[in-house]
């Protein structure tokens, strides 16, 4: 079985229970793929045996966490930065579960006010801040370098492909969702973006009420 | 008034030219924005002052070469590897010409059976160089990452961006041009493609005959 580990606080979890299963001998014939050069650094401190698409082209399940679930589990993801290899990784998967808190769930996409990341590469990054604010002008876009420490004049922060994030905060829902995705994708030097459109096949919440799974339907 | 500066051997004189005409003083309230690492080198020595699209995010003219030309005036380019810098400049700029000799002229993109570039992230490139394989597989393509000295098994060249270059080498057409862009784009990991579709404003083309001048219509 070959399985995608995600990226972040929930996804940490996921990750230590496989080890622990693995190394109980409750787990074998298994091989992941992590999403991120620190779950890579986590799974290999617990001797979890690691691959990649390269080697593994398919992959059979992929868990992760999210920051924003919307109704159609349409997500949005990379406030961890990891958002490429993640979107990378998920894709190739043939089931995609994805395991948030209630605080997570939106009536939209970008409805909690928090960030939607875009990776960009670093050449003339604030070119492409500016045409991102234009383009989403009417959901009252502001876009924003991440830095380091996340303040406001640190050194940029630098994803695992070398590339920068501009966060961008919307006031308004972004409308058709798809559309919105690939005009980012049109542009030179956006390289991808924190939407993850269709690609959820089950989301598990956990509540004050306790754990509910949604399935796509 | 912004100049673009193109890359690669035709750009070269036309860097050259601007140079010359500055040093004259023939040329002046010009500045510049070179597509590439090499030709910013260039334009240091000739010591025309430069820019970037963050500083001046329209640009008046940019002049550039070209791999492919078709009859629509779509191109190829980027077997110099600076694609995703020259398009990002290309798309911000009111008049592209571009100037190429008669054996870049096709009768479509992909026709003159030498490389069609896709920049791509390091990161599960051979997974991303067989997931393009497979999509244009109806027209025959088949990709080879590129390497430094051009040999088979040499280290991967590496753009001005940190990424690798796959080349696409077509047998048929690819078919609606703008679809198959978007589908290259689409793709996690994939950072920019060497179509330049309706962007260029006249092409100068230099034959046995003479030079022509071929306009949008």
């Amino acid at each position: 079985m070959v399985v995608g580990l995600g990226t972040g606080s929930t996804a940490k979890h996921a990750v230590d229970r496989i080890g622990e299963l693995i190394q109980k001998g409750i787990l074998s014939n298994i091989v992941c793929i992590p999403t991120s050069t620190r779950t890579q650094e986590q799974a290999l401190s617990l001797q979890i045996p690691l691959s990649d698409l390269d080697s593994h082209p398919v992959v059979d399940l992929t868990i992760d966490g999210a920051d924003e679930v919307d109704p159609h589990l349409n997500l949005v993801k990379g406030r961890g930065g990891s958002l490429l290899r993640e979107k990378l990784i998920e894709s190739a998967s043939r089931k995609f579960v994805v395991v948030v808190d209630e605080s997570k769930l939106v009536k939209y996409i970008g409805g909690s006010g928090l960030a939607m990341p875009v990776e960009v590469v670093p050449f003339c990054w604030k070119f492409n801040a500016r045409r991102l604010e234009e383009v989403f002008g009417y959901a009252g876009c502001r876009a924003q370098l991440r830095r380091k420490g996340g303040g406001g004049d640190g050194d940029a922060y630098v994803t695992d492909n070398g590339n920068y994030i501009v966060d961008l905060y919307l006031e308004r829902a972004i409308g058709d969702l798809k559309a919105a995705s690939e005009a980012m994708m049109r542009m030179s030097g956006v390289v991808e973006n924190g939407m993850f459109l269709d690609m959820a096949t089950a989301v598990i919440v956990a509540g004050s009420g306790g754990i509910t799974v949604k399935d796509k339907v």
